[in-house]
């Protein structure tokens, strides 16, 4: 598959836009001067299905021919990308699929079943994965999206740093997640072809670092067993979204598990907003403050909000 | 004191405009499945002090002449007042006195610390605030903020209703919780004034009912040991909001603890906000769905997010 251009951005922007929220952007002046730069927050928490997933997941679903779609869509995932597919499955009005991991917190799956899609649990492994969609698809005939290795699933995840660049001109940085890379290489499509002087860092939990180490090896370098409670971002980079992040990110920065914590802790009480661990990451690197990046203003995409609420970490 | 007018609510909104949010309005269509209606979420749980309150009390702080304020602002409050009139001391660059009750959310306690008011706490009667309020004043001259019986006050909490009815026009009906009725009654009277179609409903728990007991007999009824989980809501209407709240309010509807802390939970949920079981009241007297409201629009100011995470009501 090619990388998505502006062009493919702009176009899943018009698609999407009768379904899905355009969310806010939020301040938190307490959280400005904790890190000392000044924070524009792009709360995709408050999106559809709580996640910027449905962006992607309804530019893919709405992009595929009625006869591509008529037996349905089928995908893996740890969760949002799911409730995403689901959701725009029945918005297309088509079957949905999914094969999720066993071990994928209640919340999440009660979601997906909620969307009205078929569930697949499978052992929470790549393999399993892989092995329980190929099922799937062999016995329905249903469209496979990938949760981010897919042209038309980044384009749609670029909509939200485009809608940020459109709200708040002259970022400094913006700021995002990384997990298989789906939300990273969108932005970064995005901010590099309409605010060009705008640098883009990921924040990775130390636990699951396959994309810093990527990163640095200058070829994509797996996860193997990782481990942290940002459960969105245990996925390695895919051959689609990992040049796009060589060739755009300025830099990915790891975040010890206190900090996402932490960080996760500071959005609630300060931010008054349900953010999931995977969405604290960004926010966790500029705890403990940057000097590179005293004073400036940044852009950080939350990415979701869906937590279990009787299972805090604190 | 005399009611204000629109004109007193549209000067309050110039005067604070520099210091607190517009805050935005988020629907949630699963919740509208829920009720049955249309519903639109002014969203004062992300407002400065992560409540409705520093409209009123910026507004009552910047209202006073320099002289007036000179010796300091005081107040007594179960805590967002509190804050409220702490922030806006400190915006205004003096100092700020807080009688507080000894059993206030430390959540509340410290974020009125962290603003740099002097607290001085009492036991959690009404005539132990009044009376620490009076040695306070007594020792320093400052200047008493009332949490709600106060024209400046109400002005400022009325500015919420106008910007959502800017924002949503054509509503049907505009809820809010009733503690004290600072905030319905500005809510009535901006109401009333821009959306004269639009009916205010006001909610209350029944174990601080209050409200619904005085609006039904015509005279001030005031609590007698109150009980709820909304700790917002404890205080009895006051001379001043009593009979605007007659006059413009359309009926006030009780709501059972088990009602409040489930639409708190699937405000959580849903929206992916934190709201304080005060904010969460209306919703909770729309769970069970009401006929006389099946499809309407309606407006619900969610009044604040201050809530301890560690302490959870699930």
């Amino acid at each position: 598959m090619d990388q998505p251009t502006l062009q493919d951005i702009r176009q899943a922007a018009e698609r999407i836009a009768p379904f899905v929220h355009r969310t806010p952007v939020l301040t938190c002046s307490t959280l400005d001067r904790m890190c000392d730069v000044e924070l524009f927050f792009k709360c995709e928490n408050l999106q559809k299905v709580g996640a910027f997933k449905i962006r992607g997941a309804t530019n893919a679903v709405f992009s595929l021919a009625d006869e591509q779609v008529a037996r349905g869509v089928a995908t893996h995932s740890s969760g949002n990308h799911a409730a995403a597919v689901a959701q725009a499955a029945r918005w297309r009005g088509v079957q949905a699929y999914v094969v999720m991991p066993e071990n994928a917190p209640s919340v999440k799956v009660d979601a997906v079943a909620g969307y009205g899609a078929e569930i697949v649990f499978c052992k929470p492994t790549l393999a399993a994965r892989e092995g329980g969609l190929a099922q799937v698809i062999a016995r329905t005939g249903a469209a496979f999206i990938h949760p981010y290795n897919d042209t038309r699933v980044i384009a749609g995840q670029g909509t939200a740093a485009l809608e940020l660049c459109e709200d708040v001109p002259d970022l400094d940085v913006v700021m995002t997640p990384v997990g298989g890379g789906g939300l990273l290489s969108g932005t970064a499509l995005a901010v590099a072809a309409i605010a060009p002087r705008t640098d883009v860092i990921a924040a990775e939990p130390q636990g699951a670092d396959d994309a810093y180490r990527s990163f640095q090896a200058g070829e994509i370098i797996p996860s193997i067993n990782p481990h942290t409670i940002a459960d969105g971002l245990l996925t390695s980079l895919g051959d689609l979204t990992f040049p796009i992040i060589r060739e755009h990110v300025r830099e990915i920065v790891t975040v010890s598990e206190a900090d996402i914590v932490q960080a996760m802790r500071h959005i609630w009480e300060r931010m008054k907003i349900v953010v999931e661990p995977s969405a604290a990451v960004p926010l966790g690197a500029l705890l403990n403050r940057r000097p590179g990046l005293a004073g400036k203003r940044i852009g950080i995409i939350l990415s979701g909000g869906n937590v279990d609420l009787t299972r805090l970490p604190w």
